[in-house]
């Protein structure tokens, strides 16, 4: 390789300059420069909530490295040896001469930048809905750190008292909570029918949508924005939806999702893949082998479906951006896919999934097994635990995990990493379970949470357990269907809170065995704990004593986000 | 299998009870017994450190599940169908017969208990050292629940002003810290020259050491107590130890490590492995086929060395009980071995290791490769962010991770974990830093630091970082060695805290490209920052412009256990 190369990334958000400095350690000769069409690069846009929250107090946090240094052009030439020209727009490729034409924005100034290799890190470009009113005042994307600062300026005029966040995916999500932060009340609007529809699963959702109704967000689900309304001076003064009808706000954000920038790699003739982002191998390379492309504007393979898809994540960004450096340089560096793995605190809650969701696992034809299990996140008897609910979807012919959900106030995350790392490797059930984890009472317990999780998964295919789901026995309760909801919690446990309706009983756990009599051997039996623990004790004791119909509801009271009183139909 | 078989468990702390809940959710007819020696059962015996501490306010919580239920025999024949004897202690194994001959150690009654499977959960004990004074008022364990009592009890009456610990592993610290929470002066004793020996790598125990040291506790590393000294009445008022001589205190907790309790197994003739503890195969069954075995009592085999170790650890009790309860209902589960994965959270650090250390990998003939590095666990413009530390272990020629340490204030144990999974199924180096790990603000940076200090083994692996370590630092400054310390912070970073020595050079990152021609090129180099990223960096520029002899400060200042003040020799 020429010690003189040229190396030419367009856009210096994250992949771009992860690729730039990647590069430049490996290789001191080459000149390397980047092409970024905004003013601001190397940016941490994944901030911007916790700038209008407050808990980023300085809008420079959001660009400054993390001893203080701004990543402008000065840093990078004077830090990385890389020159950076922002405001300049790549508009063509001329892959036959090897040059990339450029405009600088500012200048309108004409320029052409030869290359040997080309990096297109153009990322992608926030949906805006064609709905009237989206250019009221007061009406703000959260995609740029520039939307962020017009944001927060606004909320801390303390004239916004409502507002409206069109889109619960995790950027709408997260924005609303910066809002709530605020004091702002806040409504979600949003087309399908749960909040994080790309990462949980309904059944999860509906958990998380339970919370947020009960801290005061509103949420309105399967329903969309029809037109943002102003007033005379072209403010806005609230949104109009499908069912909702008007809602007063002084501020929109709409978070409608992103779509990557491929029209510089369309028209130079790069294949666009199946995702409708640019078309990459594991060396992120394009169709052109001079051309590398990383970051929000390329699909990515899916580890456990080999499905492309369009998954836009910071983390991918900086990881492909490595590889681009390495193999720029001479390297043979690959990125093998993605599991979709989120992680998100939303509203003090923590969730994430990684890999196949169930009706996703589904679709693709696998012999579906899930299980949603209740559990703390570390002793009861230490300080800091919270409670955390996990799904785990599986394959029940191989065994193999597909997916994995948590949500809860405790530590969810650790486990979502976890099993992460096991499906990476095609880890079966038992290989879950039998994962030789930390344990210290400040952090787990003994068997931890998704051990737990997977074991539950485990007696439901061995036929120890049978479970109900929250939402079908809210439909049999509904139906009006003759079943016995037997409580085992302990009468003083049971007074507080629990099912208002006749077809409850509550038998304490430890009474059932000399309670059998009372027990009636002709009607299903549902049984109840706040965790699924004792309820899953109950089930054995009754099938041992020849209960036939008995199953337990799955992850306990606390997976139940409906109501406690049950409205037949 | 018959419906009325006989399953007898010898012990009723964790792995013995887990077996019995176990095997009666499997089969609901057996007849399930279990005798312990002592009068409680299925404590929390890791939660002995937070009763001392506070953080349990009732000594009750220390045996109640977490809805709050006593586990006594009243519990386990109610809410499980087991039966249980306390303070019942088994003495002879008739395996001819299949019975278990038995004393109350109440009454003095001796019993014979039949079966068909019999499961030996008898636990370990703790060492006490043969030192004169072991005896006096105010000398204790910490193995059981009453002796944290007895502690918890000392400590309120506030007369205890100093305490001295012997014994620096996990449950000495424990012990430790809980007591410096109480405010009272802790002095302990380790025979090996660093702390938590069996758990961490003597450069990562330093780290500690020096957190421990900053705080105010003292360590007599490499030294121990000769004897313990009373007063006229009885009660400790302080230890000789042989390098500092008299210590005076009036609490001291002997934490010397534990010891299993093979010898009921051992007079029936059963197998004792190589590492002193009952033999077992993957299903838990000892050399007599109707004899299980698990926990405290039982040696593992490590899954990376296939050697057979003895790791006494509540995770595997619990988990081995299950296997247990599995197997002796007729099932065919396995426990694979274990990793030795361990994390505790001890004076305010958190600290964890899994896998093989350094030297037991030298010693088991791995061509071994570490690094260590710093850096932050979530972004650093999140408030929750903290400092984390991680070694890597692998073995330079198959590319394999062999093991992992952390240690910090940050979420060392959540990357512990991922380690421990990811080592489970043979993960190479690459493997690890391509994981699709949960990423966003509040939890982790875009790169997570595992995935950095697993790049960190790759840099050096390639060629591209020449590292340091400190030690290895620290006895080239004191050999007066001429090299230079070049520290690439900026000079206002730099003036409040550096190397106080003449070798020393302040040149800032973004101007080292201008200055080279200030830097000496016949001279050993060493370039330091807080997190070694920009000392990296200056290496890779350095070497871009022929500097040869150019290494890192691993993991950076915050890795340097020792002085600034370097004493030549």
């Amino acid at each position: 390789m020429s010690e003189q190369q040229k190396i030419l990334i367009i856009g210096g958000v994250a992949a771009g300059p992860k690729a730039a400095a990647r590069a430049r350690r490996r290789n001191p000769q080459a000149e390397i420069t980047i092409l970024e069409r905004g003013g601001l690069t190397s940016y941490a846009g994944c901030g911007m909530p916790f700038f209008i929250s407050g808990m980023i107090h300085d809008y420079k946090e959001l660009y400054l490295t993390s001893y203080g240094v701004a990543r402008d052009a000065n840093y990078f030439g004077r830090e990385k040896g890389v020159k950076l020209y922002t405001r300049t727009e790549a508009t063509a490729i001329d892959r036959q001469n090897k040059v990339v034409k450029a405009k600088n924005l500012e200048t309108g100034e004409e320029m052409e930048f030869p290359y040997d290799k080309l990096v297109l890190a153009t990322g992608a470009s926030p949906f805006v809905p064609p709905i009237e009113g989206v250019d009221l005042k007061g009406v703000h994307l959260l995609n740029h750190p520039d939307d962020s600062l017009k944001i927060r300026e606004l909320v801390d005029t303390g004239n916004i008292e409502q507002a409206v966040v069109i889109g619960a995916g995790l950027i709408g999500m997260e924005g609303a909570d910066a809002l709530f932060n605020k004091m702002v009340e806040v409504t979600i609007v949003e087309m399908q029918d749960q909040v994080l529809p790309n990462m949980l699963d309904a059944d999860m959702a509906q958990r998380l949508q339970r919370h947020m109704y009960d801290e005061g967000v509103d949420l309105f689900l399967g329903d969309k924005v029809l037109r943002i309304e102003g007033d005379e001076e072209g403010n806005v003064k609230g949104v109009v939806t499908e069912k909702n009808g008007f809602v007063e706000c002084q501020l929109v954000i709409m978070a409608s999702g992103v779509r990557p920038n491929v029209q510089l790699a369309a028209d130079a003739g790069l294949e666009i893949g199946e995702a409708r982002a640019i078309a990459v191998n594991e060396y992120m390379q394009t169709s052109d082998p001079d051309i590398y492309a990383c970051g929000d504007c390329v699909e990515n393979v899916h580890l456990i479906s080999g499905k492309k898809v369009y998954t836009p994540m910071a983390t991918y960004a900086n990881r492909q951006g490595r590889v681009v450096g390495d193999n720029v340089t001479g390297g043979e560096s690959t990125f093998k896919g993605v599991l979709g793995t989120g992680v998100a605190e939303v509203f003090e809650m923590n969730v994430g999934r990684t890999g196949l969701g169930e009706q996703q696992a589904k679709n693709l034809g696998y012999n579906v097994i899930t299980a949603v299990s209740s559990g703390l996140d570390r002793t009861h008897y230490h300080a800091r635990h919270g409670l955390v609910q996990f799904k785990i979807i599986a394959d029940a012919d191989s065994k193999r995990i597909l997916g994995a959900q948590g949500i809860g106030k405790g530590d969810v995350v650790k486990r979502i990493d976890v099993v992460a790392t096991a499906i990476t490797f095609g880890a079966t059930l038992e290989d879950l379970s039998n994962l030789d984890l930390g344990y210290a009472p400040p952090f787990s317990s003994p068997i931890d949470p998704v051990a737990h999780a997977v074991n539950v998964v485990r007696n439901k295919v061995d036929g120890l357990a049978e479970t109900i789901k929250s939402q079908q026995l809210l439909e049999k309760l509904e139906d009006g269907e003759d079943l016995l909801l037997l409580d085992v919690r302990t009468a003083e446990q049971f007074a507080p809170k629990h099912f208002k309706d006749d077809r409850i009983m509550q038998v304490a756990l430890g009474d059932l065995r000399e309670k059998l009599e009372e027990i009636p051997r002709d009607k299903e039996i549902v049984t109840i704990c706040p965790m699924g623990i004792r309820a899953y004790e109950a089930v054995r004791t009754l099938r041992g004593a020849g209960f036939e119909n008995v199953k337990l509801l799955e992850g306990g009271l606390n997976m139940w986000p409906f109501d406690l009183e049950i409205k037949k139909k």
